[in-house]
């Protein structure tokens, strides 16, 4: 490919629902093109601290090392693991989906010993199991689990495994990449020691950092750690040293700019407060689902466990699920994902996170999709679906007092 | 800190003349502000084709394996080394400066055995010490050193390292962070196996991104690695298959808005051209140091091996230096940078990388330190500064055959 040939920035106006990134709010996008000012510079060394004090919000937690590391939400799941295990250490992990496989994955990267609690791709870990493997596995290092897994749209209870952890004397580990400022999330009063997160799910903000927060119990453990972290880019006693106000020593140059942006989308998440916030993602959700009902397409997990802002569903076998997304983007601008691993072909997930979880985009894709499959023949009526979500937001409102 | 006060961003203008960010084109933060699209979106892979493109021929090479990965300059070397070195390999590592003495830390972290070639701060490598470590040091996995080390402004030499290590069957891994773009750096020719950046240095885009390129040879040398790569997060085979055009696997979502500004800040660069992007930075270094040595400030290192990008110049004594740069950032809104490691307290370090190499920023910076140290009695005739400057640019004009 020939440089000159490479004009200006030019591509489609899209609608994002699929597992992320999510829309990005326009004052977002605004704070992302402010001018880059010097990563010791203390007006920036004033955004961090106000980063830092949002997140812990968010977060619902006042650990003192809550930052955004500077690497996108797997490079968080890489920082937790790669701090916390030592060569060696046994390290419980939650299989049942894409992103379980891969926490266990990067705890063999680490030199520890992943000790698999599997779970079909679409049910959650049963708590029953996880006990009994933690009981007879001789010391745990620490419990890993995904709360919102985001291949298979299933919800994790954390609390009891908390409590758990700390009964076997292990950290527990979450991964909150898809579930932070889309549901409810109690770092503090669950018990946890390590969460990560992404900025390009339910924060809403552009893909590259890694919102994360670690408990003193867990800094305690990796202060006793006999080796080295092997990674020195994400070695959290280095990254502390530059992110604590009374050090402010040099490690790698912050990402200004995402810093900024991510500051503004989490001054919007707490604007909008996680009450709210959360009602509405269930909200868009069960309109989504009661449309999707209507043509024919049900959710893989079940009711009670649910991700409300990422809806895997079920492709009907007759239909050419790659087609159908081609179409969707093509002709109406809108993304959805397709299924990972062991559901590709199999599912769509439909991601309704921050930005993207609006009355307009679900009753734009029900109608986009509903048009799509009718020409397919699958669909009988299709113009029923969105009225069906639309019923959902009418009665939504007539309980909070609205009359459509 | 409660999050209610944290309101809109809000800094003043800033000048940056230190080690990096350096200012950046309104059409990158344009580029950086345009709308999200999806990692996987069509649209979005043919951004990254042409990302691919751009870097190869601002790297000068033609490795399909060029990209930008998502972290900054430090996991581009982390990166490199990760993936190169296998536990117990042997990797001889220039160490004249703060981050020679990082690729040897890095080295250690991976498992490998870091053979460290000194050199005092502010002298580059003597070829001859380097050729004798590797010969009598049994096989060398790789040899790794700085292009141009940031903490002291030394330019390394590295065509001839290039053929050392293909004599001595070893990979060449060069940290072109702080010259990719602003000074001659021939990745094919010098024979540079593996090769990382900064986003935030020559090339004025937000810090956050490493550019990265890695030979055939070297790709070859990862394939026969019997361990697995230790790191999940860098594994280049992994990132490898989403970036090659006909895989397209997903591995992390990418960082899509630091993207579209890497993409344009190239642009910038080739549409300038790099002969006259270098001789650009050739020029301003020449004008800033005339006027220095008005003030009498000398580069700490010698002529023949300084950087034009980063000036390292050795404060006087009799200057509290911290004070001299508060004092430049509070009442002029220009920032330099402080020493790092064994010069802190003893140099600054100016920064003229990519947009913030102009005239205009030199001129203002010579007469805002001139003013400041006229009032601490260091500088007898602080206002000869700028006119020592202003004279380069003449002498410049008039050799281009323009008439001042």
């Amino acid at each position: 490919m020939a440089s000159t040939a490479i004009g200006e920035l030019n591509f489609p106006a899209r609608v994002l629902l699929g597992p992320g990134p999510s829309l990005v709010h326009p004052r977002v996008l605004r704070a992302l093109g402010m001018p880059v000012i010097g990563h010791l510079d203390p007006s920036f060394l004033t955004i961090l601290n106000e980063t830092q004090a949002l997140l812990r919000e968010v977060f619902h937690t006042n650990n003192r090392f809550t930052l955004a590391l500077s690497g996108t939400g797997s490079a968080g799941m890489e920082a937790v693991l790669v701090n916390l295990i030592e060569p060696g250490d046994a390290v419980v992990v939650g299989v049942n989906g894409l992103f379980g496989t891969r926490l266990a994955t990067i705890v063999e990267r680490c030199g520890g010993k992943a000790l698999p609690v599997e779970a079909p791709w679409g049910q959650p870990i049963d708590l029953q199991v996880l006990q009994e493997v933690i009981s007879r596995s001789g010391p745990v290092k620490a419990v890993a689990v995904v709360h919102a897994e985001t291949s298979t749209g299933v919800r994790q209870d954390l609390e009891p495994i908390g409590r758990l952890c700390r009964e076997a004397g292990a950290l527990f580990v979450v991964d909150a990449v898809t579930s932070l400022a889309g549901m409810p999330l109690d770092v503090d009063a669950w018990l946890i020691d390590a969460c990560y997160s992404g900025t390009q799910k339910c924060l809403s903000c552009p893909p590259g950092l890694s919102p994360v927060t670690v408990s003193e119990r867990a800094l305690a453990a990796i202060r006793r750690r006999h080796t080295a972290c092997r990674s020195w880019y994400l070695d959290f006693s280095l990254i502390a040293d530059y992110w604590e106000d009374q050090k402010r020593l040099y490690h790698h140059t912050a990402p200004v700019s995402m810093i900024y942006a991510l500051r503004e989308s989490l001054r919007l998440v707490l604007e909008e407060g996680l009450p709210a916030r959360f009602a509405r993602h269930e909200l868009h959700s069960r309109a989504l689902l009661a449309g999707l009902a209507v043509l024919g397409i049900t959710p893989l997990p079940a009711p009670d466990v649910r991700l409300p802002m990422l809806n895997c569903v079920l492709v009907p076998r007759e239909i050419d699920e790659g087609g159908v997304r081609a179409e969707l983007l093509d002709r109406f601008g809108i993304e959805i994902g397709g299924g990972l691993g062991t559901l590709k072909g199999l599912v769509w997930r439909i991601g309704l996170m921050g930005e993207s979880a609006t009355a307009g985009n679900v009753l734009a894709l029900l109608t986009a999709l509903g048009a799509i499959l009718s020409r397919r023949r699958w669909a009988r009526h299709p113009e029923q679906a969105a009225a069906a979500a639309a019923a959902v937001y009418a009665e939504a409102g007539r309980e909070n007092g609205i009359t459509p």
